[in-house]
Formats: C-alpha cells, structure tokens, sequence
C-alpha cells in the first residue's frame, strides 16, 4: 500500500491535488500580517461563493465537530428546546450536541430511513421549540435528509434551521437561502477536497440576533463572524497551513464553477449506482433518497468487510469507506466529492470487480466498468 | 519582501524547517487507518517527551488557545473558584476563560512585573480555592513568571495548577511534576518550530480525578486523554497535515535532544541581551524574570516602531514582533524558539543595527552582532 499513490474513495478525507499540497507548504508566515490578512479575506469570499449565499460566514479552526459545536453552543442555552432529527451517525451527534447544552428532543428514525415530516411538522405546532437541527448528507448511511420540506416547516414555525452540510456544502444542490437555513457548516476534508482541520459556518441575519454572546470562547461565533467581517482575521491563532490549503482548493472549486462540479458530482454518485446494479449489488438507503457524495451499498452475502476492503487497498491501492456503528461489516461506502474524476471511479470500480471475483461473487465480468462509461 | 525566504524570528509562530514542510505534504490518508494510528501513537509518546513527564497527554486540533479553553472548561464549573494571577495578555486570556465558566478571582500585576508571591499565598490561605492559573512564559512582555514558587504553594493548599506553557514548554527548563503542574499546555507554532494549529496537554493524575465529564463536546479533556492513550486515536478528525508536521518536529526535538534545545535557546536568549546591552536598547521586564525564548526590549526614544519593522521586513527580510495591547508601539520582541540559529540570530541583530543607523538611533556599530560571537 503506497501511501502517495492510490485510488482515493471515502466518504472524506478525500483526494487532495497536488496543487494544494504545494500551496499548503508555504513556509512560516506572521498570522497577523497584510499577507495573511488578505489570504483570509479571500477566504471568507470564496467561501460566501462556496454557500451560495451572503450570509456572514465564520471559519474556525477545528474539525467538522468543531463547527457543530460552534452552531449549538452559541445559539441555544440549558432552556432552550431544540428539536433534533436523527436517522444516522452524524444527526445522532447534532442531538448529543443539543442534549448537552440545552433542551433536546429527538425524533429517531431508522438508520437510512427519512423522517416522518407529518411527526416533525407535529412535533413544531407545539410551539415551543427556539431551534431544529439536521443532518444534510447523512454520510453514515449514504442518504440525502430533505433539507427543503423541513426549510417550509421552519418558515411556517419560526425556529431557527441549523443544518449539517459537512458532506454537502460543494457536492450537492444547497440553497440556504431559499430552505431558511439559520447556519450551515461545512467541513474542509468534504467536498472541497481541502485536508482536514477547519470548518465554516454560513450564518443568518436571524441568527445573528438570537445568538448568546459569551456561550464560549474558543468556539464564539460571534467573534469568528465578527473578527471575519470586519477584519479579515480569526480572533485566536489560525492554522495557517490549513487555510492556505483551503484558499487554493477554494479557487480550484471557483475555476471549475460551483454549479458544474455539482452536476459533475452528481453524474458520479449516479454512475455508481448504475455500476451497482450492474453487479449486482443493491443500495442502503431507499433509491430516492440516495447521495451523490457518497454511496452507501448492502454487501453481497458471503462478502466480508475487512477482507474485502483490505484486498482493494493492499492489491489494488483502492481506498474506499467501511460503515459506522452497527452498521459496520453490513455495507461499504463509496465518496465521490471534490476532484474525485470518473477515472479514479472506473479504477475503483474494477478494482471492486476484480476483488468480487476473488471472493467468489458471482456477476457479470465488465458489467460495473461497462456501466461507468455511459455517464462518462 | 519574499515570504519564502526570510529570517523569521518572531514569539510564534516560528521558523518551519523544510523536512516538517515535506513531512506535512503528503496527500489524503484515512485518519482511522491503521498507518495514521501508528503515527498519532509515536506523537503521544513523543509528546510525553517534550512535557517531561509520565503523566497522560491531550492532542487537539486548534491553538493554543483551544488548549487553555479545553483546560479551563473541563476543570471548573460555576461555583468553582478559581485563582488567576495576570500580569500580561496570556495571563489575562486565561483569567477570562475562567471568568466565562467558574468563580474567578484575579491577582493582577502590571504587565512586566512579577506577582507578589506573599499576597498570592495569602489568597489561598482563604482555603476555598479548586485551582490557580498562571501563564508561565508571558510572551506579551518577555518574562518568565515564578511557576516552581507558585507550584510550592500549590502543594500546600492542594489546588489544581494550570500552566500556560505555550512558550515554554520545549524551550525553557519546565519541571511539570516537581512543580505540581497539575495540566500544562503547549502550542504546536512555539518552541516546537511546527506550523500553527495544535495544542497539546499534560494532564496529571489528580486532575483526571476532578474534571467534569460532560463540560464541553469538542474540547472534551476526558475523550482526548483516553481516546489518545486507549487507541492512538482523537475524539474527532484531526488535521491530518498538522499532525504529520508535529510529528516531524518532535522528532526533530527528539534528535537534538530536550537537554540540549532547552541549553541552546538559553544561549540564544542570552546572546539576544548582550546585543542588546552593546547598542544601548533597554530591557522591558526585569533582567532576573527575563525569558530566553522571547525577549520584549523597550523602544530607543526616536524610534517609531512600525516604520523600524517595516524597513527590517521589506529591506532585509526580517521578521520580529511588535507588541500587543497598550504596549504597541512601545517595545519590540524578538523570539528565539524552536529550529532558531545563531546564524538567524546574527543576521537579525545585523538588520536591526542597519536599522537603526537609518533611522538616526546612535550606538557603536558591530557592537550588537560582535556581542552575540561570545555566545556562539
């Protein structure tokens, strides 16, 4: 397994170009100088054009997680009631979040299955609730949550609408505009195809007047969003490496357009499945609701989770996800964000052919690439 | 002014060493794979080097500041009371993380000046305190504060000590358990000579028996420390770039030798004065408390401090710090951390003196820089 050389494929971190390698390997540069002021600023526009939005944004360095605690923290306290949909890994962790800084109530739906949005809708008439949350892409599980039915019932309810877009913000259709989303934040590794490390939060005007100002420090989102708008600069010590990287995977995402790389990512999620059913292979979560970003696939009977993926990566340097909690040894996942090319999916999808075939799953030889080519 | 090639001595971030840059290019690896568990494994091994000590260790991807919040936020509630003596900007930082989440309570000082170490003993003779901050090396006025006296009557009234090491820690003689540092923190740009996003911690027995589980989600103290010491692991993703940078530099740090660093950036320190003694520049804080591994000097009457950086940057591509706070303006600071030379040390003391002959400062020419061979 040559570390510098394969095939690229989880759900995040995903492939990097050597482009922002490069740009990331400046030596040391002052934090606060012009330079790096002006590197920031770039930043935060490319990031407005990254969200499709106006917003004010915040960029915070720290994981995905980071960003989510920066969205709860700031925004609720121990009485305020907060209403979280969990159908996965990463909405379960919206919902701990809540639970441990103010008053969460969860709707639990099966792993893969959508929310019941009569029982949402039912769940806000009772007019309590400061704040919703849920998870966009559900990485866990492979599936897109409708974001744009629970923006209506947010409209209808006046509550605040944070969502997790931390495998959708740069892949997916997101108009934060338009579904009244309060704060979306996204995760450097994702579809920006940048390393991880840092995560950014688009923030509403409405938002902005229901924040708690000293909720916390590090995490502040009032000071992120503020130090980022009036000054082009982060209020504690950035990670400079990190955004430089970012900035150039930001213009790299600029050059290609946002709306192409998501038609593009969007032909790649769908030549994935065309190759599954080519094989043989069936989906998670219900067709309808499946992710472009990334795929999640029930494994065929006989085939093992590690002995599988650990052909694909020592055989063939083809790097794909396993699954999460209980769902781990019963499906693979396959990401298709960022500069991820149909290329990398064709190397990817052989290489899954070729391991099928050692395994003794029986399909059609070709039938997976052949798929592929259609979408090319 | 060539941000690739200049001499960069400022109190963090410092100068990079090409191999870190190298060692942190690499591209997309998964960080739950095992090849990237081995390698936060040998950073905590590493790291409990650099701290000197047995006790278990945090990692976390965020500054320096992320690490003081995560020491405050995770040890005190709100009915805690906490002692915090300031007498500079990172004294004052910590003291308002404690006011944000416990009962504090500040001995202040003016910023330069040692604490008064009778009244702080008189403090805790009240009996009620759960711990005492101190930032040891205040890099906002170059001077060491007295952390083994502060660790005695720690001892004596079996408080929790906090120490801000971020400065210290690899660069100056820190005696974490003879000192009864109960949670030490480091920050990755400082004396370890890595790029800036990381901070690690140093957590004592003790301090594991009084933290609060469920303070905080990203900054948990207590899933760091375990998920580190159980399964080579970080809670959340970590900035994979960041970590590979790290690792380098503690191995760099290994090589030299912690011994060793610590006595050459004594030397470095030391050199720094002697220059400064031969031109004429005065010391800002006293010469007993002066620190070796930033040393803040006051303005020569007549000399305007943006312009005297200016010319050091743009003409001789030199970096050294200006101040912060109420002290802008009014001192200049010159970092000697990390991967810092004599040769650097030189070529800086060489540009300040051109400087100052330009800006119509007198003093003996050569004087600075022939000083520093004695050192050499």
């Amino acid at each position: 397994m040559d570390l510098e050389d394969n095939v690229f494929m989880l759900p995040g971190p995903v492939k990097i170009h050597p482009r922002i390698l490069r740009a990331m390997s400046l030596p040391s540069i002052a934090h606060r100088s012009p330079e790096f002021t002006e590197v920031i600023g770039e930043i935060r526009d490319l990031l407005k054009y990254l969200f499709d939005s106006q917003n004010d944004v915040a960029l915070v360095s720290g994981s995905g997680t980071a960003g989510l605690d920066m969205a709860i923290c700031n925004m609720f306290g121990k009485d305020d009631k907060v209403l979280n949909i969990t159908n996965g890994k990463f909405g379960e962790r919206f919902a701990d979040l809540s639970e441990m800084y103010s008053n969460s109530v969860r709707l639990v739906y099966p792993w893969g299955k959508p929310p019941d949005l009569e029982q949402v809708a039912a769940e806000l008439e009772k007019g309590d609730y400061k704040g919703i949350t849920l998870c966009h892409n559900e990485t866990s599980t492979g599936m897109v949550n409708p974001a744009p039915e629970i923006g209506e019932l947010v409209k209808k309810h006046d509550v605040l609408f944070l969502m997790d877009g931390i495998t959708s913000v740069g892949g997916l259709e997101v108009r934060l505009d338009e579904w009244n989303v309060d704060i979306a934040i996204m995760g450097s590794q994702k579809c920006l195809g940048a390393p991880a490390g840092l995560s950014a939060l688009s923030v509403s005007e409405r938002a902005k007047e229901k924040w708690i100002p000293d909720a916390c420090y590090y995490l502040s989102l009032k000071k992120h969003v503020e130090k980022l708008r009036e000054k082009s600069q982060t209020p504690y010590t950035p990670a400079v490496p990190l955004l430089l990287a970012m900035k150039e995977a930001l213009l790299m995402l600029k050059e290609e357009g946002l709306q192409n790389r998501i038609e593009r990512i969007s032909k790649l999620g769908q030549a994935t499945r065309a190759a599954m059913d080519a094989l043989g292979v069936t989906l998670f979560p219900e067709r309808k609701y499946a992710s472009n970003t990334v795929n999640a696939m029930n494994y065929p009977e006989g085939i093992e989770d590690l002995q599988f993926r650990n052909i694909l990566k020592k055989k063939h340097s083809v790097i794909i996800g396993g699954a999460q909690a209980h769902l781990k040894g019963k499906i693979f996942r396959i990401g298709t964000m960022g500069i991820c090319s149909f290329t990398d999916l064709t190397a990817c999808i052989g290489a899954i052919e070729s391991t099928f075939k050692e395994l003794g799953f029986e399909f059609q030889e070709g039938a997976g690439t052949g798929a592929i080519v259609d979408y090319m």
